[in-house]
C-alpha cells in the first residue's frame, strides 16, 4: 500500500489522559482514537494489527477442533434470567427494553447465548464432546474506563465454550486451550504469566489466568522464583511464618489479664505504649458480609455461630440458603492485613466490608479500636491462620482504653472459623517450595476455567448417554481479550521513538521509504515495493512528499518491522534495517527483494 | 475439514414462521439459528458463507481506495443529538442509558460516528477526497422482524462514507462505488435492479438503490422493459395519461352545477347514478401533514395559502420554519391513489396520513364523502397532474348529498400547489420512454446517496481549502446489508432439494462423498481430500458413518457447487457432479483432484 492512499494521523502530542505507554503510541501511531469515554475507534492502520491478533487467536482455535460461531451481540435479557446472572451481574452489564418491552442486554459475555443455542442442537452422547467460540463485540460498563484499549468499555473477546460428557474429556480440552493460549501468546510476541487461581497445588487445577506484567495492572500477582508459583493476591497462600524471636514468640503461663491503656488508638501507638510489636498483636475487624452461605445455625454436629440466632436467612428453592447480612469479627496478626477477596471466599459471602463504626460500637460494646475476640459473644470469630501460631498476644478488651494480654489463641478464646485470609505479599514464603515470593502487578489477558455444571443445570441442557439416560454435560469456558492483547503486545515492544511490532502482529511487515520519490529513486522504490508486494510481504511505501527525517520518524513511530531506505548516495545499494536493531545493512537493490521477503518468510516461521 | 470434525445440524422440518426459502434452508441446513425475535447465531457452515460475502464486499472496497475502519458498536446519544437524529430516528434506535447516566446508541448506522471522528483529523483540501468503511454490527428495533436473516433486529453492515471538497470528486466516488456495487453483487451471483431514486432523469442521479426482486420485498418497483426505468413506486413517476375518450374526456363550456345525490356515497355508487366513469371524478381527500415546510404564509409575489393564517409556525434557529400541524384538500383522477411517500416530498412534510372525520367535517363543512375542490377556502388544495388534463369532471359539492358536475379545473377552482403525488402502478406509461410499466416486490440489499452538507453542516466539520478558507465537505454515504445479501444469494440460487452456492460464496468449493469410508474407497477419498486442500480448494470430506443416500441429501441441501462420489462400482472412476447441474461425469481417480481443482478456479475467477 502507498502511504498517499493510507490514513495515519501520526501525533506529536497527546491527550494527558493518556498515561500507559500503548495508549500513547496507539494514539501517537494514529491507530486508535477516542469516540467517548472507554469507546474506541480503530483507524485501518490499527485495524491491520487488530486483524493480525485476531487471525492468530482463530488459527489457534482452528487447529484445536474449536469450532467458529456468530452469535448476536444483543441478546434476550431472558436466558440471562435462567442462569441467574440477571440479577448477579451487575450494573455492568447493560440492559436495555426496547419498544416493544422486551428486554435485552448488550453482551458483556456469552455462557448464556451459548447455552442457549447448544441445548436444542446436543440431543446425544455422540455429538459430545464440542468446543465452540466467537470472536465478537462485548460490552461492560466500566465505571472507570481508562488506560486506552486496556480498560474500554466496548471490546472485542475470543470467548470458546465446551461442553463434555465426563471430567476427563473437560480435562483434556481445558488441556489443549491451555496449550492453544500459550502458543498464542508466543505468537504475538507476548511474556505471560499464567497464573493457577487455585493456591497451592501445582496440578490438576481448573482455573488458570494469564497475565501480563503491568505498572498499571489491577492484579497484585505473588511470585515464586524457585519454583514458579504463580498466583492473583486475591487467591495467594504462603507457607506459615509463626514469630520465632521477640515479643509474641513464646507460649505463656500467665493468664489473660487487662492493661490500661488510656489515648492509645493505633496499633503503633500500642507498640510504643506496651514496648510490643505488631506481631504480638491480634488484630480485630469487624466485617459486615452480604449474602453469606455459611451455615451459621449449625447442623448435626456442628454448632450454631455465636450472636447469629436472630439473622434473617432466605432458603431460594433451587439454590443454596444464604443469610442477606451477617457480621464476623476478623482476627489476623498485627503486621499483616486481610484480603477481602480471600475473607469473602472463606464466608462464602458475594461481599465483605468493612462494618460501619456504629456497627462496630454495636457490637464490640465499646469505642472504635478496642475489638478483640476474647469474649466476643455478639458476632462469629473468624481467625487467620497467623493468629493461631501467636504466643503471648496482645489485643483490644471490648471496653474504652483497655486491652487484654498475656492472649493465648485456643486457651482464650475459640474461633467460629480459622481460615486463610491475610494479604500475601513481596518477601511471604512460598507455600509450595519455602523460596521467598516477589510482586508484580498484571493485567489478564486470557483466563481458561472449568465451569461445571452451573449453567447446564440452571438453563437445562441434557443429552442421551450410551444407556438411554438423560444426562448434564459439563463445560468449561475460554476466553481472550483481543484489543487489551493487542495493546499488552505494545507494552512489551516500544521504544522511545514508538512501537516495536513483533512480524507476526505488525500491520505492515515492510516499509519502502525513498528518500525523495522521484527519478531512479523513485524507480528503485517502485521496484522493490512491488517485487515484495509480488512475493506476498505485506508493504508499505512512503511516497510523500516530506522531509526523510518525518518519513523515518513516522515509520519508528508506526513500528513497522523492516525498513528499505533507497537513497541515491547509497544506490545502487538500499538500506535494510530492522526496527528493533540500531545499525541498517546495505544490501544491492536487485537483491533487496529476496533477502528482505527472506527476513518477513523466516520471522514469521519462528513461532 | 472432515465432517466428522464439523458441527452441521441439518433439518427436516423447520418452523412455520419461515416462510421464505432462504429463511427455510438456512435453518434446514444448519447454518443460522434464532436465538430470539430478529436475533440469530450463525452456525459454521452458515458463518463460512457469510465469511465470503464479506471478503468480496472487502475487496471491492478495497479495490476503490476505502478505507476500512472498525468504529465502536456501542456510541455515546451525544453524537445523535448533534445531528439531530436523536429526535428524528424513533423508536427503531436502540437507547440506553448507562449507570452514570450517559445516553448510548448500538448503531443502526454511522454517519455522525465517522463525521465526528474525521472532522477531528481532517483539516485541509489535501486529505480529501477520503473514503472510509466499515463492515460491523448494527441494530434497528424492527417491530414485526421477520422473514430470517431478510428482516432482523440485529444485522451486519457494509457502511461507507465519504468526504469532498467538491460536488465533482463526490461524484466520482459516487459512480465507482456504483461499479463497485455491480461487481460484488455480480460476484455474488445475484441479479439486481439499479433502482435512481429522482425520479425521471437517468443521469447526474443522487441515490440509486439496490433490489433484489422478492416475494415479500418490502418495495414496489416500477419498471420499463424497453428503456430499463426502475423505480421505488414511492418515487416513481409516469407519462401523462389524460382521458381520450368518454366521459371526462372533452372540455365543457357549461357552467359548473350542483347535482342532487342522495344517498351516493363511494365513488362506484356515484358513477352508477350519474352513468360517468372513475376517470371523470375529482377524488379530493382531507390530509393532515406533520411538520411541513411549505411557505404558506407567501412571501414576495408568492400568495398566502388558504386557510393557513392562524398555523403555529415554529422557527428554529439553524433549519427551516416548519408547520408542526397543516391540513391540505389533495386530489387526483378518481381512478387514481395517492401515495403518501410522494405527497410528504411535495409538501416537505416528514409525515402525512389521511385527516380524521371529525377534521373532514370541519374542513368540508359537510359529512365524509362530498368534499370537493371548488370553493374550499379552509384549506390548501394539492392537485396531482391527472386532475388539471381533466375536463367535465365530477366532484363532492362541500354539501351532504351534493356533488358538482361540468367542473374545469382551473376555470372552476385554482389549486395552491399542483404536484405528482399519484401512486404509479403496472399498465401506466413510462416517463421515460412511454413503454408499459410493469411491477415487482423488491427487497434492498444497498443504497448508495449523496448525502450533501446534511452531517458536516449540522456537526460542523471544516476543512481549510487552497485560500486558506474554512469550508465545509460535503459527504456520501454508501450501505450493503450483508445477511441480506447472504440470504438474497439463497433466494437466487436453490431448488428443491436445498441451496445451490455460487462458487465465490459457498461455504466449501467441493464436497467429497465415499460410498462408505472404508478400505478403498476411504485411500481414495483421503487423497483426493488432501490433494485438493494442497491444491487451495476448500474442500469437505464427508467420512459420517451414513447411509449414502442421507450423505448426498445433505450435501444437496447445503450447496457444496462440485461433488465427488467414490464408490466401488466406478473405481478406478469417481464421479464428478455439479450441484447445478443434473448428471455426474465419471473421471480417473488420478486426474480428479486437477481436473476438480480446475472447475473451482475457472468459476472463482469469471466474475
Amino acid at each position: 500500500m502507498k502511504m498517499s492512499k493510507m490514513f495515519m494521523p501520526t501525533l506529536r502530542e497527546v491527550p494527558a489522559e493518556a498515561v500507559v505507554v500503548s495508549h500513547r503510541l496507539l494514539l501517537r501511531a494514529g491507530m486508535i482514537r477516542k469516540l467517548a469515554n472507554g469507546l474506541f475507534t480503530y483507524l485501518p492502520l490499527g485495524l491491520r494489527a487488530f486483524r493480525k491478533v485476531e487471525g492468530i487467536i482463530r488459527e489457534e482455535m482452528n487447529a484445536i477442533g474449536a469450532l467458529e460461531f456468530k452469535p448476536s451481540v444483543v441478546v434476550p435479557g431472558e436466558i440471562w434470567r435462567e442462569s441467574g446472572r440477571w440479577e448477579t451481574m451487575g450494573p455492568g452489564m447493560l440492559r436495555v427494553t426496547n419498544r416493544v418491552d422486551q428486554e435485552l442486554v448488550v453482551s458483556p459475555t456469552a455462557e448464556e447465548a451459548f447455552t442457549a443455542l447448544l441445548r436444542g442442537e446436543i440431543s446425544s452422547y455422540k455429538q459430545l464432546p464440542i468446543s465452540v467460540y466467537q470472536i465478537n463485540t462485548k460490552y461492560r460498563d466500566e465505571i472507570r474506563p481508562r488506560y486506552g484499549l486496556m480498560r474500554a468499555r466496548e471490546f472485542t473477546m475470543k470467548d470458546a465454550y465446551s461442553f463434555h460428557s465426563d471430567d476427563a474429556s473437560l480435562d483434556e480440552t481445558y488441556q489443549s486451550m491451555g496449550k492453544a493460549y500459550r502458543a498464542i501468546f508466543r505468537r504475538c510476541g507476548l511474556s505471560v504469566i499464567p497464573v493457577r487461581a487455585d493456591s497451592g497445588a501445582m496440578g490438576g487445577t481448573g482455573s488458570e489466568e494469564f497475565m501480563v506484567e503491568s505498572e498499571v495492572g489491577d492484579n497484585n500477582l505473588i511470585l515464586c522464583p524457585k519454583c514458579g508459583y504463580a498466583a492473583n493476591d486475591e487467591k495467594a497462600a504462603c507457607a506459615p511464618d509463626p514469630v520465632t524471636t521477640g515479643p509474641g514468640s513464646a507460649k505463656t503461663d500467665k493468664p489473660c489479664a487487662p492493661i490500661a491503656t488510656p489515648a492509645v488508638r493505633t496499633i503503633d501507638e500500642l507498640c510504643a505504649f506496651l514496648k510490643t510489636s505488631p506481631k504480638a498483636f491480634i488484630k480485630t475487624l469487624i466485617y459486615r458480609a452480604v449474602n453469606c452461605e455459611l451455615d451459621l445455625a449449625g447442623s448435626g454436629a456442628a454448632a450454631a455461630a455465636p450472636g447469629t440466632a436472630g439473622l434473617k436467612r432466605v432458603v431460594p428453592e433451587n439454590s443454596p440458603a444464604y443469610y442477606p447480612e451477617a457480621f464476623f469479627a476478623v482476627c489476623v496478626r498485627g503486621d499483616l492485613d486481610v484480603n477481602e477477596v480471600k475473607l469473602a471466599a472463606s464466608l462464602k459471602a458475594s461481599e465483605v466490608a468493612l462494618a460501619s463504626d456504629a456497627d462496630v460500637e454495636r457490637i464490640t460494646g465499646a469505642p472504635v479500636g478496642f475489638a478483640g475476640p476474647v469474649a466476643l459473644a455478639t458476632v462469629p470469630v473468624v481467625a487467620d491462620l497467623s493468629v493461631m501460631a501467636m504466643h503471648d498476644a496482645v489485643t483490644g478488651a471490648l471496653k474504652a482504653d483497655l486491652h487484654l494480654e498475656h492472649v493465648e489463641p485456643g486457651r482464650d478464646f475459640a474461633p467460629y472459623l480459622v481460615a486463610d485470609v491475610r494479604t500475601v505479599v513481596a518477601g511471604d514464603k512460598c507455600a509450595s517450595c519455602g523460596a521467598e515470593y516477589y510482586a508484580k502487578k498484571g493485567n489478564e489477558l486470557g483466563h481458561i476455567f472449568k465451569l461445571g455444571y452451573k449453567y447446564t443445570k440452571s438453563m437445562g441442557m441434557l443429552y442421551l448417554d450410551e444407556n438411554g439416560k438423560q444426562q448434564m454435560p459439563t463445560m468449561g469456558c475460554y476466553g481472550i481479550g483481543v484489543d487489551r492483547t493487542l495493546a499488552s503486545i505494545i507494552e512489551e515492544h516500544n521504544d522511545a521513538d514508538g512501537i516495536v511490532w513483533p512480524m507476526g502482529v505488525a500491520p505492515f511487515h515492510v516499509c519502502v521509504v525513498p528518500i525523495k520519490y522521484e527519478g531512479t529513486m523513485k524507480e528503485v522504490a517502485d521496484r522493490i515495493y512491488d517485487g515484495l508486494a509480488a512475493a506476498g510481504v505485506e508493504v508499505l511505501l512512503d511516497d510523500r512528499e516530506e522531509r526523510p527525517g518525518v518519513k523515518f520518524k513516522d515509520m519508528d513511530l508506526i513500528g513497522i518491522p523492516v525498513r528499505v531506505v533507497v537513497g541515491e548516495k547509497n544506490l545502487p545499494n538500499v538500506e535494510v534495517k530492522l526496527r528493533r536493531e540500531k545499525d541498517a545493512s546495505l544490501v544491492d537493490a536487485s537483491a533487496a527483494v529476496s533477502k528482505v521477503a527472506d527476513i518477513v518468510r523466516a520471522e514469521l516461521a519462528a513461532r
